[in-house]
């Protein structure tokens, strides 16, 4: 907190309004519950800060008197006012980045004076630098990922006759059972949705002859984990192999210019120059990658138009992919933290195309 | 569409903005990830809906042309810049209640001139009355929900001697095997924990004679559901039986008081004096209902304050509780949908107490 402090102060933030996402958490230990009633945290940069939480959550909250103050309201109270009242004068103002819409117009109304910006501002650059516990949270999430990743490439997950939809549950099933506490997605896309980098996993059975992606992630205490291997079922044939060596070699060279004093931009430009040359530039439809830490994604976020300098400590994922509509697709994603000693993957298992059944 | 364009004309909104939420699944039928990367309808009174979607994700959207124009845009535009154009010189706009503050602040100031609310002032009323098919879809979603609910005060969900989270992932593979497609919450609150309204299923192992309140719902093709049942481990001494006897009349009589025409306050009323009578009106810590839709909460609110009649149509949760902080808590609840012919609850497990094992 004396860090968000003292950042505040230097930006001229006079006070910050945590609701959702994980910068409540990251600065409390408690987490809002994404709902219709208003929990926000009040840090002004020159008081004591006030949990504004809806009575009947009041309870889940380990509090910690000397880090905050607590603000039950009750349901035929306004938590609008009590948060307008605990701003007071305060007129720059910085909200979290994921409060939603209705709970911000409303403290406007209520607030008619003040300024807003979103509170990444202040706490994303924070947030973005992991320290050495952080990263040793991050590295036990991505080791319980890979177990699952290690078991999809050895082929022990069955893929050709079940649906996307419970290869996407049996993935879940063993994300949880390798110690994650949640899990956050389980992307399966077979066959033409491959193409889709995003794709919901649905009825669609997985036949033989199909790439298949496999995009997974969740949480282990706290920090999340996001790994992405691509299988092909049976003999891929060669212009399969050949967009597979072409996303393959993308990944391994953008992973080795995420060094400390890159921009952003360039790691991106790396991943993103090796698959034009390899003649699918339009269909590298994303960026190369995004930060990772308490959320899945955050700052930094490697894309063309961010020339932030890689720092010790940043943790993000590089994950190039090509995605021919209609027809396939491929992805490889590991996260890595970039060192003083250079970038460490997080990731480990084989990049190899790996055949399955 | 027409119905919420003829509600924008009577309520002067030149443009609705849908991002996150029931919205924009409700008038479009796709549903946008929660993500730093923008997805937003924009609707205007007076012209063509448009989808702005990142590219990355355009390939999931089933897009019918007839309904709305898609705009993808890439990893080095603007999605703001994008949806600022498409919104021209509309100056009276409402978003989404769920979309991110960071998306708020940014058209607002691409946007300077414009007016903002909240669109559930346009959509809320017309989502909350539900149509046939919808409370079928209701209908649907409680009977699952139900079948897991009948195991647990058949004694069938081991209590004794399990963690609360090994009894909420009991309930939540339960509701996934009786149909649901996703499961938004699964509450195990035991002995001290069952005073905590929403509390967070841990590593607490339940003993005997203790209550445990099981409140769980999710999502069956779209629409949700929600019940909550309390049982208790062993023989309940008599002062547990006269809290829990309070909560079952204050829950039935809240159902029979919720006819057409009855305000949503005065429903709370009846539910929270019957518990006043018995002693515990402080330890009622929350209101008797939501609604209940393509959202776990929605219009219509069952809380004082709101004066709002309930109409034929109406689907809402009835669930008043008792919670004596730091020794035990009841609640009971039921979905119930407001019908010329009186109300009809659409869970119909026995509101007995239970005596587990």
């Amino acid at each position: 907190m004396e860090r968000v402090r003292s950042r505040m102060e230097a930006l001229g933030v006079d006070a910050l309004l945590l609701s959702l996402g994980a910068d409540l958490p990251w600065v409390t230990g408690y987490e809002a519950m994404p709902l219709e009633r208003l929990t926000m945290l009040v840090l002004p940069s020159d008081g004591e800060a006030t949990l504004v939480v809806p009575m009947l959550e009041a309870p889940r909250v380990e509090h910690d008197a000397g880090l905050f103050a607590l603000r039950p309201w009750s349901e035929v109270e306004d938590p609008v006012e009590v948060v307008a009242r605990l701003v007071g004068g305060r007129a720059r103002l910085a909200v979290s980045d994921r409060t939603w819409a209705t709970f911000v117009l409303q403290l406007q109304a209520s607030l008619p004076g003040a300024s807003w910006q979103a509170a990444s501002v202040v706490t994303g650059p924070l947030r973005a630098v992991k320290d050495a516990e952080e990263v040793t949270a991050l590295r036990r999430a991505a080791a319980a990922a890979d177990r699952v990743a290690a078991a999809l490439v050895a082929g022990d997950v069955a893929m050709v006759g079940r649906t996307e939809a419970e290869v996407a549950a049996d993935l879940t099933a063993r994300l949880l059972a390798e110690g994650h506490t949640k899990v956050n997605f389980a992307i399966v896309g077979s066959g033409p949705n491959s193409a889709s980098p995003h794709h919901e996993p649905g009825r669609r059975t997985i036949g033989e002859g199909e790439a298949v992606v496999c995009d997974f992630g969740g949480t282990v205490d706290g920090y999340c984990s996001d790994t992405t291997r691509t299988v092909f079922t049976g003999g891929p044939p060669a212009e399969f192999r050949d967009l597979y060596a072409a996303v393959q070699r993308a990944q391994a060279l953008a992973v080795e210019a995420a060094v400390v004093g890159t921009p952003c931009e360039d790691v991106d430009g790396v991943a993103r120059r090796v698959i034009e040359e390899a003649g699918y530039g339009p269909q590298f439809l994303h960026r190369t990658g995004h930060g990772i830490g308490l959320e899945e994604h955050e700052d930094p976020y490697l894309v063309g138009g961010n020339c932030e300098a890689l720092v010790a400590g940043h943790a993000f994922s590089i994950e190039p992919g090509i995605y021919v509509e209609g027809r396939w697709g491929a992805r490889i994603e590991d996260i890595v933290v970039a060192t003083g000693a250079g970038p460490e993957p997080l990731n480990t298992v084989s990049h190899d195309l790996a055949v399955v059944a």
